[in-house]
Order: structure tokens, then sequence, then C-alpha cells
């Protein structure tokens, strides 16, 4: 089968690999009908973090199952599944209470699962799934391929910008920034929208992603930033600060901005992964009373939560994909968002 | 009046001072029926905060109104009040939020109010209370003198108890650890006995303080700290984290023990008023998504929501106080608190 690789930075190549088979009995094999790339993918791109040897890359699919082992429940060959980014066994305290990247058990692509055994990139024409059961969730079939694009964001994209929505504890009524114009963040917008936010700041500077956002839901659009940014959300908001507002970077900068777009009292949700060790001062935490939550998105917990609403076409989040790309071009799909040619590119096996 | 004044470290003085009166139209003057030191009163008084200049302290009263200006509502002379630890204009964003300890005009108790004029401390006989109307609740009378403990602790350390607890996300069926057992920590237990938590975890190592918090409602007691201490907590629950941590302290030490005992996607409340300048690290909140919340009590917002609880002895937040003495005495209760002689010392003037 084919499958992307990444060797080195801004090095990657589409390669003959074995096909997947099972490993353990808890097990499945999905055959990919769409992956996609990844703003985290650029981090080995980039060389921001190091690719010590050459590995499979990517996170996110929708696919068909092709084999399952005997101790798996509620899959059958044939079905069409969603699969988060990292696979969880759904029994530890984490599962248990919904935040499945929490799990003692967690599992991501490209690497080796929680188990010791390797897992391929989702990049790729098949991957084996660990933990099937709690992993894969079913979408009720047939499946309108013309769905795909949507479907997949609930893989990640969506289902993070989902969470960094309900981690900004944004509801309806509320006013909402938005820190970060990559796809997470216009998922965030698209999210915010979704949970009934009154007015809705895409802070982006982009003419393409401001188009994305607008359409997404943002009822304005800030371009500056630092205290001009602040000052610029007063304006819009009256005055006032933001309830709520989300962070999609990952960057002290984009802490520091969603911070103090807030109010007193607001809420803050983050999912931008942190780069380098940035920290939040306690006593700015103290002094506003503004609540912080976030992280990695527990995107098995909201596909099933998710999912009608894109089946129904309620909300189209596969609007993020402005290029699509056979995989054996995934060299080019990485290139065209490193470049910021592309928002996210959707790769067809 | 006699009125408590900081001059030094580890010199507080009664003296004669001023009887104060209206400066504004907005003030109230209260008779104050009773005061007391708090934890925070120990940082000036043993010069972790500096005093420049002697100036009156306390910030924790109940009494009944002397005087007021025109233009307040709500309140009259003859009324028997709480005061929170600060004062408050209820019509900015922070105060139509609830979140009264973020108003734009805020004014604290022995030093300026937000307008310029100065203000009292409560550990006296009488104080003028600037934003009247917003700042005090009345209290219905008439009020059993036997009560005067538990409604003075409404004006800080309960509600501050209460706000960890709520900031927590403290409910029914959860389990929490309270990290902290001085007055607020204690506290916090009863907050979140009184919320529902099934399984209450204090972290404690002094008996008198492990036996107050039994009677609050902590189920548990766990004297060892660090990785110890979590793995207490783990054995306690079964091998999982609490739900929910309060952080009542204020150091880094403390933050990082409360953090830890916390599961993914578990909340951690924090009031302990960051000492230095601690942070968290956002790769651990990322990893871990623990919400983290707290700050400032918005003491005004949960007096009246604890207040029913408090008169009909549901609760009896009042306990915290272990010592009672005169005012005149202020110097010997900041004393018997520096040497926990005792958990909080209530003031008669």
């Amino acid at each position: 089968m084919r499958a992307a690789v990444i060797h080195a930075p801004r090095d990657i190549r589409v390669e003959d690999r074995d096909q997947p088979s099972l490993i353990s009995q808890r097990d499945a094999v999905v055959k990919v009908a769409a992956a996609c790339v990844c703003g985290s993918d650029l981090w080995p791109y980039r060389g921001v973090t190091e690719t010590k040897h050459a590995r499979p890359i990517g996170h996110e699919m929708i696919g068909e199952v092709t084999a399952v082992g005997s101790e798996v429940t509620g899959l059958a060959v044939g079905d069409f599944v969603i699969s988060p980014f990292t696979m969880n066994d759904g029994t530890c305290q984490a599962c248990r209470n919904g935040m499945t990247t929490g799990c003692e058990h967690l599992s991501g692509f490209g690497g080796k699962d929680a188990y010791g055994d390797p897992v391929g990139g989702a990049q790729a024409q098949y991957v084996r799934v660990p933990d099937a059961s709690a992993t894969l969730v079913v979408v009720p079939g047939p499946v309108d391929p013309a769905l795909y694009p949507s479907l997949l964001t609930l893989s990640d994209v969506f289902s993070t910008g989902h969470h960094a929505a309900v981690s900004a504890a944004v509801g309806p009524g509320k006013t909402v920034v938005v820190v970060g114009d990559g796809a997470v963040g216009l998922c965030a917008v698209l999210a915010a929208k979704r949970l009934g936010a009154a007015r809705i700041i895409a802070m982006s500077r982009h003419a393409d992603r401001q188009a994305l956002a607008r359409e997404f839901g943002a009822t304005d659009i800030v371009e500056t930033r630092g205290d001009e940014g602040v000052q610029a959300v007063r304006d819009l908001l009256g005055g006032d600060l933001a309830d709520c507002a989300v962070e999609a970077v990952g960057t002290e900068e984009s802490m520091d901005q969603a911070l103090h777009v807030v109010r007193a009292g607001g809420n803050l949700g983050f999912v931008g992964v942190p780069h380098g060790v940035p920290t939040i001062g306690m006593r700015y935490l103290f002094d506003t009373n503004i609540t912080v939550g976030g992280g990695m998105a527990p995107a098995r917990t909201y596909i099933p939560e998710l999912l009608p609403d894109v089946l129904s076409g309620a909300i189209d989040p596969g609007r993020v994909f402005d290029l699509e790309l056979p995989l054996d071009e995934a060299a080019e799909a990485y290139a065209a968002m490193d470049e910021r040619r592309a928002i996210k590119v959707l790769l067809r096996p």
C-alpha cells in the first residue's frame, strides 16, 4: 500500500509499505477513504520538532473497516468509521469521564501504540487502529461521499475547534473572541456559532481566512494585535471585553492576547499545542478570575454529538479544506500548507 | 473611636482615631459588631509585604448602619449588614456579571477608595463604606448575636472557601481534595460538603485543623505531600485521582500539589493569593485538560446565596473562629494566628 512518510524536515515521501493487519484482537484495520494534513504535522515538517528517523505520518482519517479482531464489539467489516486522532481504551478513569485524550493507554498514529506495537500514519491507504471498539465511531450508512470532508473534520480539526469553544464556556448569547485563524480557529468560529454565541470576533489578517470565518459565523473581524487588538474588541463591544476567548495557536503571545480580551470572570479555552514552555501568570488569573481550560480535544467523545449536525447538513466544517490532492501528492499538500497557499489539504488515498 | 493600625511588621496597635463620616453621598458608615483577622493580614504582619507607613488594617466586618448618603438605596440607618471584603460599584461589566471583585471601581479597606478618598480598616469601631448600595448586604433583623461569627465569615473566609469550591466545579457526587488547612481551606471543605461532594479529602498535618475539617465534612485526611500525597489520594479513591481540587495557600508548591491530585478533565479552583510570581505550565494543562479557575472571591455575589443557610443553621462556618478577643487586644490576635495558636481570631470592638 501507499503511505506518507516523513524522513526529515521538508522531506515527505509517499512510499510502498506493508499493508497493516491485526496485531491484537482489539484492533481493526481501516481502508482510508480520506485523510488530511494537520497544522501540527507542520511541526516536524518545519523542523520545529525533531525527526530522528523516518516514520509514517498523519493522524486524521475516515474510511471503511476491512478487518476486526475477535474482541472488537460494535464494529464490523464494511462499517464506515471516523477515527479520532488518538486511540483510547474506553475503560480508564479519563475515558469513563469522557476525557479520552487523557487515557492511560493513549495511542497515537505514526509511532508505537500503548502496548508497544507499531501503528502506521493516517495519510495512507490502510491503517491499523488499536482499541478499536472504544476508538472508532461508526457512521450509519450509506455515506454520501460529498460528506467526506465534513466527516473527516470530526477526526480532529472540528472536534478540536468545538473543544476550544466548550472549554471557553461558549453558550447562547455569549460574546467570543477567536485568536488564531488557522483551520482550528476557523472551526472554533463555527463551533461557537453552533453553540449559540451572539457575537463572534475573529482575529485575522488574511482575506481568505476572514472570508471563511464570516461564512462560519464570525460577526466581526479584528486585524490588529496586542493592546490595539484589545481596544478593537472593546470598540466592537461597546467598551466591554468578551465573555469568552478561544486560543488556537499555542504561543505565549497568542495566549496573552486571548487572556486580555476576556472580561473579569470570563473564560478562556485553549487548544493550541503549547510551543516551547509557555506559562500563565497566576496573579493575572487571580486578579481577573478568568477560568482557563482546554488541551488535547477528546474528539472520541465529541464525534457522536457533532455527527448528526454534519449528516443533516446543519454545519459544513469541511469547508476548511480549500485544496484536495491525491495521497501521492502529499509532499505538495505539506508545501501548500507550509507556504499558506492552503488552509487545510484533504488527501485521497 | 478605637481602630487597629499596623505600623511595621509585628507592630499592631489599637489607637484612637477620628470616627468616620460620609464623604460621598453613596457612602454608608457602619458601627462594627464583629471583625476578624485574615490570613492575608499576616503578610504585612510578617513583613512579606511592605508597610511603608502606618495604616488602619482589617477587611472583614459585620455591623449596624449608622449613616447613609442621600444617594444610597436599599439601606437605612439601623440595618444590620454584612460587608464583603471589597467594595464595588454594581454597574460595570464585572459587577453586571457578578464578578464584583473585578469591579472597575474596586475599593478596599485600609487605604484609599476608587475615588481617592481614605477608607479605614474593618478592625475598628466604625468604618465608612463607599458604594454602599452595591456593596453592603442587609441581614433581615432582629439578628441573633450567636450568629455573628458565622455571619462574619460571609464577609470573606467562607465566601472565599465557597468560591474555591465553585471554581473547582464541586458538585453532587464529586471527589474533592482540599490543599491548605487554614481557615479558607477549612471553609472550602464545608462549602464542598454543602455543594454535595461525595468524598472530601483534606490535606492537613495539624490535629486541631483535621478535627475541624472532619466536623465540616471531610471524609478523609491526607498528611503526606508531593508524590506521596498524590499516591495517598489514589489509595483512598481506588486508584483514581480526584474530580476536583481546591488550592487555598497560594504557593507554587501547593498549586503543584493541587494540580497533581486532579484527574484528566477535572477542575482546580484556587483562592490562595499567589505569593511571588507563580506560574502554571501550559503544557501540563494541555496534556491533562484540567481546567483552572478562581481568584479573589466575589463575596458580594455569594452572600445572598449563602446567607439563608447561615440563618437557618444549616451551616456553621463561624466554627473557624477558635479565639475571640476584644478589639483592644488585636496585637495578641495577630500573634496567636502568626504562631498558629489560633486558626482565626474574631475581634469584638
